[in-house]
């Protein structure tokens, strides 16, 4: 096996200095090289209200200088498991959305054949899709889906059927996500209808809704999650609008009333021992977060996914 | 009846398109045509230390673009029960506080001769005093009252007796609200005196200070306010620096260690079934919300009040 | 003829009062009431890089609030000359640029098919083709044109003709531009090669680099305008990215080194006599402008071209 | 004569040290300890639109710790020439104008009365009327008055006549300030009608509008000052709002198209040989001014008045 | 015993009114005038990453103004029980870590000489080493850490063993704090490797990791602290970035997953009763602070230890 | 001859897409690789006041995506005539000056005795010390000395000699710099004393004041520059606080009052032909640069200078 990749030290060198990649591993091109390959989508194409997701990737790169070496909780040293390296970003075309869909599914397929997994920046939402085509071409995957938004409208604007707020509708159709072992956590908001959350319902998705959420908390969301999702391959994806916008302003569709940082991060913990496959985190929107703190939100968040996805990689071997 | 508004639907246009109406709803002028009236009071002219409530109105109309048509937890759906619309600003002079009083009365007035209840946001807390000479010209009304501060003091720099501190013991003095009917939320820190509540206590109010309501939670404090505000007539009113400044940091005087936007949700949705007869959301001040995130905490908050204050006014007919 | 509206006076309603509105003016939709429509083009599908015009027209409303009735150097009176209204947004979809174009193109025609001229604030760029679609469809029109860039390239990403980087390039293809009655005014930044200015001036467009602008100065500028334009139908369209970045922060593609406002003030000015038909102030960006000032230059050029304008439709008569 | 203060020098104790006091220096508060008094007035119950210029005197001081002690063109050293101290803030109530403007030209009074000259932070625009009352009670005086307003409007929102829009005429009805040896430079902006500058012209000032400005340049708008103003007593009033808002943002009412720092400073300087007897800086209003840079533009500009009113206090002697 | 300082009360004179010293109580340089000295300590030179504490204390101070006399919970008065004023800020040099640390110390040992105890502002962590060498140069004492950091590491960049992350360490080694009697609450954030934590573990200190925070709740908290502190002596430092960031974002380290402001209120006030000698808060950056947010955290948790402060020294009399 | 690099494409890849190296250039370790080193050196420990320069090359990094290929006037083709690429940053110690100042010479020298020349992004003014001891070891060179300060001043809060207000002084004194070959453009802002400026005069240097400059304008300060250095070797230093703030807010030490950026273009193309042997563009610094526009501004210099360095190493070719 290849050498595993270091991050740089802060305590040597300081976290201003230096290209800001990801958690400040190298750049590396070659899939081979990696076990995970942490990669940006700076493309908000399926943006419905505020765009800016395409700066994501840039700024959550920026501000993942803050992360260290090992989950102070889990103990997880990441980098001591697989190889992880930043690969870079995803073909984008902002005026194309399918051919857009076309190169990230290519791009990520890629890494996958390569026998790593993917752990992506975006980017909106609509983001998910592609990598799940690459993900799950073979067998649907379980959702681990963080968001204040169910994301399974059917369309926008006339019959526009693809956008940051179709995906895991698209996905279900599609085959690549399994509705009865998906779990969506968060989900509030007012709504245009009483049938928006129709189809998440009837495919047999659990929508932990947030008053459910706030009376559950986190440690039984986070055995409601194992139950439903089990023990088969999953794809975790978090929607940093999930959490509150006092926690994380910088986001395209801010809903109040959300989880703090704190209960994200317990029930990201609470993923491990899933056969997780891939995971992303989206909508981090850097012209609507003038100080960076949802950028860091996002980059926390990857780094706590890093860990459990780590992990189950390194369980499947290879 | 006439015709029911209904707002802009956002999957048919866009959230940032058109003139920003409160809740996207017709501007109407005729307040026969309504059966709740949404109002703005651009006036700060009572605040003792930061200014730019003034400019409330106008941010939170264009934040209230992200709400949607139906309450997601309660399902009321406001715009199938009531005639709702946008009835503009009420008249207002930075210079005069009693000619702006009157003017605001005399606009108030209008719309509540036409049987309609309105639900204004300001505006600093004092706009409340001219509203309430409005709705409770004719008898007293209980006070659901969210409010880091009681604003039951009695007079600023000398003798002025009309600030954003003082409009709720005017208020009593002038027989508009019943103290007995009073419940004040939230109230917290450092204090002038120790005898800074006396009118408030000693007039019959119940004070729920921040440490009573950590203790009791939210859903304790619904049956307190229930109980307290009984069957009769209420108005509710809620000053954003009730909840802590995390979430809602764009005010003039905030205090830290307040309750969460979620928490305030779940009070407001739990006035459920009280007599509302109107209501106001106050101290919103765009200068100080540079990302216009408490603009949206203002703007759900209207929404969520309009929930409750439309199937009151829906109950009571006519 | 009916009735000339008038803006809200500030001196009786204070201007954070009130709906914003174009100039505190009525929102009016029939355009037959009106000489000059002033519209928003609320769409910015056509951005090569930073996203954000499409928020323009909503924040160049709130900040237009601060103007008067009356030119205080030509004493030009718009609203005495013509019929103005706020005729409010162009119908758009930011998923579908063919589409929007159309559906543009129907809104600004049924304008001018009512004898009245537009006057938009975008949006991207690209929104000035479908405008002069409308505009220009009977014959080309001579073009005023501020910008840093010459927004004639061909195509981005592959083959993707229509974006904001391509406008007059497709004007001219499509015979609604006259390039050798078109000048630009202001091109400047480093380029992708020797020959990115081929088109413009192998078509014949008068390009008036900032150099030779700074040679030049504004006076000068205006008489090589007058020179060039002549005496035909003339569009004129302001990219506030003409004016330095010093002045005009919010905008997505900014360069370095332009003119001043004033500067700019001084040319637009210099119209007045020109047969002008239509115009437009584009990519004005919001989220890169926490300010607001970006949006006050904008509504403040508005108001400068609406001068000039309004002259020229009454003069026209009808 | 009694001591010379120095400011603390910021190569022996950094600027970011101390209690922020005006130019660093120390805070007196006897009168008749200084020849040249700076003053705070944290008062805009004047301001028609964007209040905020309250809190200039407090961050005029915090930026003025980047000043130095001596001027680099004109080598004044105003601290060897005068005593110069913080005399504090004059008293303000923000809800009662005319007991406010008592107490304002009371606290002047007193300095006066000490033989020393007032030098003035605002606070708005109004807040030269009470100054001028203690400053000119003896006689009228000449004024220089940099703005983009002329400020000698009638009155607003019906019969308000002491606002920021005002004073000036209020001045010279109180026989304050002596029209024919009054001289404003940079008024500029859309104006409510052809006869918004009938007061100031009728009564003999001398109005260089800024296309004047910019055809005559400073130099020249110097040489004009001093004919105006003659030899006479003489006040300098300083609105932030006459430089541009691409170099002074942070103010209530802006308009593009003004002067830069530099030429303000140039014109400042050319008040050397007046026989100064007062100034103030206003207008500026911290809320709109994030960056602090619009302060430091006010406290720069106050030092550039210290010089010339220090040189003409020490000429007079006393 | 003399006199005992008010601060400008904010019902008579507004708070945005006369130079920003802390709480608004007068600037005094005599330590033997107070029992409780304010002081500010503005200086960063520890800091590893983002510096900007330098700026702490001026924005401390002007947020300061926020603050009323009595405590509203505890209704501790302590400008009734202690004679307490702001002294200023101790002499720093960014340029030189021992001759500052020497400076500060011998500031506060002044003033501890004198029989009052210091509550500083800072400045970064570094700071409260220089501190407790003036408070325990008799005698270790017992500390109550509230952090998201343990500030126990050895040494950064090579050998530089005096810097942000290291004073506890120091001040251990130094006999200054007695580990045993210390508490470290909230610390949290990814780690360097899995023996971070060892110095503190080792050396006996009693550190409450965010996990177990979150089990025990402030309650418990408070009585884990009292338990390990005991009846001696004790310092109370408060680092805000052990606050979640959403609370207080303006900090050089933020870690996303803290205790709100309203836990750290409960937790400080639990300290009543406590032998308390003096406290600091810390790493309060304006300059990422731009809403001066954190700053009024900083202010009122000053507030808050100041009445614990001022009741324990009024009960050791003197 | 090795690989000439190329910028990514912006009309290929969107310029938001990818890893931000400086001008999207390939990132290369070996200096033997280039003929043109761009790099950063990401340290700040030399200020004085507002720290923050030590962010500076990342966000040039991220801004100097904005750059395309081709200087629009001059026409140079910079990566047509060199090898330019993007070496990363210096190393660099935030705690220990002297260190610190040996590790950026080793660096820089590697650079030269590899045959290229060094184009970095500080950092605060004092980098150019130890840049010039890499680039001038072997003979003093000439200076062009873009500044409000003239950075010759002998020492600060005692005697620390070396701070970004002493680097040229230091840098005559180490027979670095040829003071009769160097030129200081645009020194301004008051002094400490009377003779600030001895050292700069007296050791030969030209010192062309802010006032000079406005005389004679961009095109005869070329001219005076030209004559100044002459032919012999030299390098160029642009402290971004040379420009007014208006346009630069993002600095440490603005001093309102000087040239545009436009202006400062053309100096810099103005130094065309001189025989560059390396450069920098300092005292950017982000946290004072919420929008990123000194950052672009720092970039586009950057580009600028690129130009005229690229030619000039071209030329002597090697």
């Amino acid at each position: 096996m290849s050498q595993k990749f270091q991050p740089i030290d802060a305590s040597a060198v300081p976290r201003f200095a230096g290209l800001p990649t990801f958690m400040r591993l190298p750049h590396v091109t070659d899939p081979g090289l990696v076990d995970v390959a942490l990669i940006g989508v700076p493309w908000d194409a399926g943006t419905t209200n505020r765009a800016g997701a395409r700066h994501g990737p840039r700024e959550i790169r920026n501000q993942s200088s803050f992360m260290r070496a090992v989950h102070h909780v889990s103990r997880i040293a990441p980098y001591e498991l697989c190889r992880v390296a930043d690969l870079g970003d995803a073909p984008v075309n902002p005026f194309d959305i399918h051919d857009t869909m076309d190169r990230i599914t290519g791009f990520v397929s890629e890494i996958v054949a390569a026998g790593a997994v993917p752990l992506s920046a975006g980017g909106d939402h609509l983001c998910s899709l592609p990598l799940l085509r690459a993900v799950a071409r073979d067998r649907p995957v379980g959702l681990v889906h963080f968001d204040a938004h169910s994301d399974t409208n059917d369309a926008y604007f006339g019959d526009n059927r693809y956008t940051h707020g179709t995906p895991f509708r698209r996905a279900v159709e599609e085959g690549l996500v399994d509705p009865t072992r998906t779990i969506q956590i968060g989900i509030r908001g007012s709504i245009y209808g009483a049938d928006d959350m129709a189809f998440a319902e009837e495919s047999g998705m659990r929508v932990v809704y947030i008053e459910e959420y706030f009376e559950l908390g986190p440690a039984k969301v986070v055995e409601e999650i194992r139950r439903v999702v089990g023990s088969g391959p999953a794809y975790v994806t978090f929607d940093v609008d999930g959490i509150d916008p006092a926690f994380a302003p910088g986001t395209g569709t801010p809903e109040i009333g959300g989880y703090t940082t704190h209960e994200a991060q317990v029930m990201v913990r609470g993923l491990q021992g899933l056969d997780l496959v891939g995971g992303d985190v989206v909508e981090v929107a850097p012209p609507f977060d003038p100080s960076g703190g949802t950028a860091l939100v996002g980059a926390t968040l990857m780094f706590e996914i890093l860990c459990v996805l780590a992990e189950a990689r390194a369980k499947r071997g290879g």
